[in-house]
């Protein structure tokens, strides 16, 4: 198993913390967990390099612009994955995968990224973008276009053509936006699926275990916590616990470009946890389950995006349609047919239970 | 075959027109097609009346609160069906359909529904609710709540609890809005189905047919445009053609409630008609094929509802997934679970041949 930690500077080994939000102590202290989430796919050409080839300071440039800073970084053969101080970034040789939370500005790096793919790898068209997240429980608090998913469909128009953005789940509760595009003249397919689910209203015994007073570091929490369990023997885990709360985790699979990421926002008032995969595995509904009895969330909202070449996501999606996930209620629960994926997006709520 | 024109006042035999709309003449004219669509379904109890013992007179100025009138009205043994100046009314025993279009206010009339079933039928809870609609073309002509989903749903939810909203269609094109509603402790179920094809870009030559200029009146229409092909032997049909264009047409299937209801715009600089109903068919994929090929639109929505005891509209659906509707490209295709219904939503446009 290849594992290298990149060679150039990082914030690694000093005290990690979120960016403070405006109120970041006293009783009006609120923390946007829900993440804004980038993938572009771009098409390989014969003369194009790595996206991977970037140097580090032209990333460490443009996350700045997002309003984020590298924390900690891993690497295996195929991707180099990013701990930020606010979520994730993901770079393999034609995928750029951006995920930030608070009221950081994803979509100030769009312009940047694609004009450092074009100057250092010759990637010249994009095959496929998707951003998507959750409804922000404080949108006011957010900054530019984030404010509102119409000006973030605008911003991403200045950027793409032809992109289309939906809006899945009632509009009278939690939701999910997304926009996307895909090259009618794509000629790679990949084999690809992404599950993800997104929680919120974790039990306090749960919240506690994510902060300094009842953890020392990362590690620690990942073992207390099980996540270890939640992913295959041999993934590189690379984890960060936040100073006073707050963790993300990303662990990479052996010899793939097949990632694990989660963020942890622990405050009771307003916890949220997302955890992300495109593992290889047949029964993502299996993997889903594992992951909520880890977390036992109040609510989730789980999007499964699946390739038409990717049969086991197929199958899960099938699962979720006609299945029920044990403890919980499904609230809501749509297909949609993308270009050359099937989406599904399904919202939970825990039943309780009258003894 | 039982077929009784209600005996009340109605403005049948007078001249038809559409309401004018603030422009209706001149360059600036403009006539909003798509149509708000109501459908309450009433939990039936062993006291209960049809909601056809509604008086007439109640039930006018029940349209009057919509600003809209009766102009004809037929009946079978389970249906009162009203072709109205914007659109269709029909009553069956439990089910009450209201179908507006124009700047019509279609909503200021529930309060007063819901009122008149519990004092002339003791009918006193809802079971379903079901609330859509397109994308205006233009919302700012639009009267009161109609200007936007989002005052539309608050509307609603002044009617009732718990309600879901959602947004169906990439928020960048057309795009069709659903209210809906389902009582959690429903005890019965329906067996049903709808389906709706709302067509655009309508050709001149089609355009042309529904006007006074080329008919003489509705059954001249009914009858060129091949609108009596659409309908199995035996359907009684009420039509109109509005005065100088327009044209309404209710059909009702021998000795069941189940109806056929076609609206039609036809002014070419906003064309647009309406096709729904609930027929028993087999396969309404075909319907819906027969319907295209009389209207041969540039641009179609469809939605497909079917309640989990329909077999024949679940066929459909799965058709939709993995079928092209012949001369068309489909730009989007959503399927949504509801508590009792399975939801398909789809937009088509026209392929353009290059020769």
């Amino acid at each position: 198993m290849s594992s290298s930690s990149i060679s150039l500077p990082s914030l690694e080994g000093s005290v990690a913390s979120r960016s403070p939000s405006p109120s970041s102590t006293g009783p009006d202290h609120y923390f946007e967990g829900a993440e804004k989430l980038l993938e572009i796919w771009f098409h390989v050409e014969p003369t194009s390099k790595s996206l991977r080839v970037i140097p580090y300071n032209e990333l460490t440039e443009l996350l700045d612009l997002a309003h984020c800073q590298i924390i900690s970084s891993r690497s295996n053969e195929k991707v180099d994955a990013y701990v930020l101080s606010e979520s994730s970034c993901f770079v393999s040789d034609s995928r750029f995968i951006l995920k930030t939370c608070g009221t950081t500005r994803l979509l100030d790096t769009v312009g940047r990224l694609l004009d450092l793919a074009r100057e250092y790898c010759g990637l010249n068209s994009v095959l496929n973008v998707y951003y998507s997240r959750k409804n922000f429980a404080r949108p006011e608090l957010q900054i530019g276009p984030h404010g509102s998913f119409e000006h973030e469909i605008a911003r991403l128009d200045d950027h793409f053509e032809d992109g289309a953005a939906y809006c899945m789940g009632s509009l009278k509760q939690d939701r999910w936006y997304l926009y996307t595009l895909h090259s009618p003249v794509a000629p790679q397919r990949n084999v690809d699926h992404t599950l993800e689910l997104l929680m919120t209203d974790l039990p306090e015994e749960v919240c506690a275990l994510f902060t300094k007073e009842v953890c020392a570091d990362g590690p620690e929490c990942t073992k207390l916590a099980g996540i270890d369990k939640l992913v295959p023997p041999g993934t590189i885990i690379d984890e960060t616990l936040f100073d006073p709360v707050g963790y993300s985790m990303n662990g990479l699979l052996p010899h793939s470009d097949h990632y694990v990421t989660i963020h942890v926002t622990p405050e009771p008032e307003f916890s949220y946890v997302s955890f992300e995969t495109n593992q290889d595995l047949w029964d993502l509904y299996k993997q889903a389950n594992k992951v909520l009895d880890c977390f036992k969330p109040k609510k989730f909202q789980l999007t499964l995006f699946a390739s038409d070449e990717s049969p086991g996501a197929k199958a899960s999606q099938q699962h979720l349609w006609e299945r029920d996930i044990p403890g919980y209620r499904r609230t809501d629960l749509q297909f949609i047919r993308l270009a050359h994926d099937t989406l599904v997006y399904a919202q939970f709520k825990q039943k309780v239970n009258i003894d």
